[in-house]
């Protein structure tokens, strides 16, 4: 039987690697090569000097994302740099196009250097209609995505964060349709203050939920905490821990409602679920194994288990959120992936599956649910108009 | 009728660009999913985490070369910024795949700093197997490539420089044959110190030709000439103009053999060519326009007559030199590209035409035949392994 490791490394070896460039023109004699290339080209490139949006129109920049990495956090696998962290840019890639139509490069950067890493996306950014971030390391993530955001004229978006931020935010307003608890109420513990957790945290608030206690490798985090601190998680601790509890794991877990982990495999023990309140919520999101299997989860009392993984029910998957969330931006010409848009995109996916179809084991869209895709795009497109993010409104043409 | 400048943009517009980017893979069910992407692409990622050379069997780094310009210097039409030169950029990468089936990616740079330029592509360089400078203003260019060819550890070539040397070259090297002079004894100028005039000096000298005078705006470059010099002009007195002429083109072109213009449109006047000796051969390679039209330079006793254009015979165009120089240098997995590969491509070029096919009208193959890519890329690989820069023979598999 071939194992997956097989399958895998049999499939990046024989096609060399994953994604390839087409041309979308003829360029089969010298007419044709005389209008793509010498001296045709000459044309839309003078419109465009004479009309910087004329970009839009004669170029692939309107519908093509840069994956960027510095290969600092790939997957579960850490800091094995740049090359090593193709495969996965490659992949990404390809789910944008596969998902939203959407054309992308997947770019490595040999350094880890935050000031470089800015001037580097920023002085690239030109040829691109959006920059998804990837796997970039926390803190540093936090700090390349403002800058970025704050240079750029581009949606730049680190899809680390906000991507899966989005679909927890879905998965969990409609897990607590099924157990009928409020957001205003539900008490909230997050495990692991990474790229994800700390995006979580800011984006439940945005949502709404009131109670949330985020815990690191020291424990709760609580403003003055004297040791492994630093300033985003200082921030955070500003809008967190309403009780200003303090301690271990163990102590944010009494009496909560529900555990999003996004930190390391099989810490979800008996004694902390049975800290939790009634019908407990588990997103136990490390990849690629969770901090607790499913069905030891359910074993244990738990009501409703969400895993990363494709094999158990419920994956907190962010292809649910990232295609359709460049498609609505770059549909619109979107100069920036906003909280109003990225609410929007929350919305739309927990909103496809209505109140008599949701059940313990379905509260997130299938990965393969063709609605989804559509329902983000209009409803981030929607958000950006509104929120008056859409340079399409103002382009001159 | 429908205009060539109709015809152009209408074709840029349909497509939206030229380019796409297309899965090599399936990704229709979720078993594709696992292996393209989480879990299954960890395997790969592992791989050349162990074993950095394994990202050219399981990635595309090792057939994509990236397309990199700063916008100032776009075909004749000077500094249009990185926008309006993605067009030409988006047609050179799909020139590498129609010719010599390389994955490209365009890179438009928003920044005109060398420094900025020189970090950028070194940081994006982990990426691709190969950077194809284009359409930098001297005498920029010559610092960005010297200072990447020095940092990066694939092969960097602008080829506004080199490709176009190799292609005239080759061109001279045919005329000489039908005209029956040698390359020691020709006289060479060329009008036209940017970076194709002062690569075809250093290409045509490796050659073997030897009497070479280059003029530029203020007339013919000599050592210590006080006006209107840089570092890169100080370097080529140094190794032209042997009879220390000093003065305006005129002076350059009596007795001429050869004129080479890389200059503006039709500054080649009847008094200029009738200086010339017996048998003048004109390669006349402003674009779009021809420093004199062909017609007019025969009425005027131009024996062989070459221009970048395609409407006239001999045309001196780099795609017969890029595809194969980069797919030769690939296919080897070459660190960079040397003097001798670019010797090598010149005289596959040439040696393409036999003597007795060799006519005044026809001294460079046609860009359609397809007999050149192959030989090109022979001709490179095989001086790249013999000049003891092909990775290929020393890694580790």
């Amino acid at each position: 039987m071939t194992s997956r490791y097989q399958s895998s490394l049999e499939m990046h070896r024989i096609h060399t690697g994953k994604m390839e460039t087409v041309s979308k023109v003829p360029l089969e004699n010298s007419v044709d090569l005389s209008l793509a290339y010498s001296p045709g080209v000459a044309d839309p490139c003078l419109e465009i000097a004479k009309n910087p949006y004329a970009v839009y129109d004669y170029t692939i920049k309107g519908n093509l994302v840069a994956v960027i990495t510095d290969g600092t956090a790939v997957l579960g696998l850490g800091d094995i740099g740049p090359e090593a962290a193709l495969p996965v840019m490659e992949g990404k890639a390809m789910l944008l196009k596969r998902y939203a139509n959407i054309d992308s490069f997947p770019i490595c950067l040999g350094t880890k250097d935050v000031d470089i890493i800015v001037q580097t996306i920023k002085a690239i950014s030109p040829t691109f209609g959006g920059i998804n971030l990837e796997d970039i390391s926390a803190p540093r993530c936090f700090e390349i995505e403002k800058r970025l955001r704050e240079e750029c004229d581009i949606p730049v978006f680190h899809d680390d964060q906000h991507g899966t931020a989005i679909v927890v935010g879905a998965g969990l307003l409609n897990a607590l349709k099924v157990v009928n608890k409020s957001m205003e109420t539900v008490k909230i513990v997050i495990n692991g203050a990474g790229a994800a957790g700390i995006a979580i945290v800011k984006h439940l608030k945005n949502i709404g939920f009131e109670q949330i206690v985020i815990c690191d490798s020291k424990g709760i985090i609580y403003k003055g905490r004297p040791n492994g601190m630093n300033a985003t998680k200082d921030e955070i601790a500003e809008i967190t821990n309403p009780n200003d509890l303090t301690g271990s794991l163990q102590i944010a877990m009494t009496d909560a409602d529900i555990f999003i982990g996004v930190s390391a495999a099989n810490l979800l023990t008996k004694e902390l679920i049975d800290c939790m309140s009634i019908d407990p919520i588990v997103f136990a999101l490390a990849n690629p194994d969770p901090e607790i299997a499913p069905a030891l989860a359910k074993a244990y009392g738990v009501r409703i288990i969400a895993t990363g993984r494709s094999d158990y029910p419920n994956q907190v998957n962010n292809v649910l959120a990232f295609p359709g969330i460049f498609r609505g931006a770059l549909d619109v010409r979107a100069t920036e992936i906003n909280e109003s848009m990225k609410l929007a995109a929350t919305y739309a996916i927990a909103s496809l599956i209505n109140e008599s179809e949701l059940r313990d084991d379905y509260i997130v869209p299938d990965p393969f649910d063709e609605r989804v895709v559509k329902a983000v795009t209009q409803a981030v497109s929607k958000a950006a108009i509104e929120s008056g993010v859409s340079a399409l409104m103002c382009a001159v043409h």
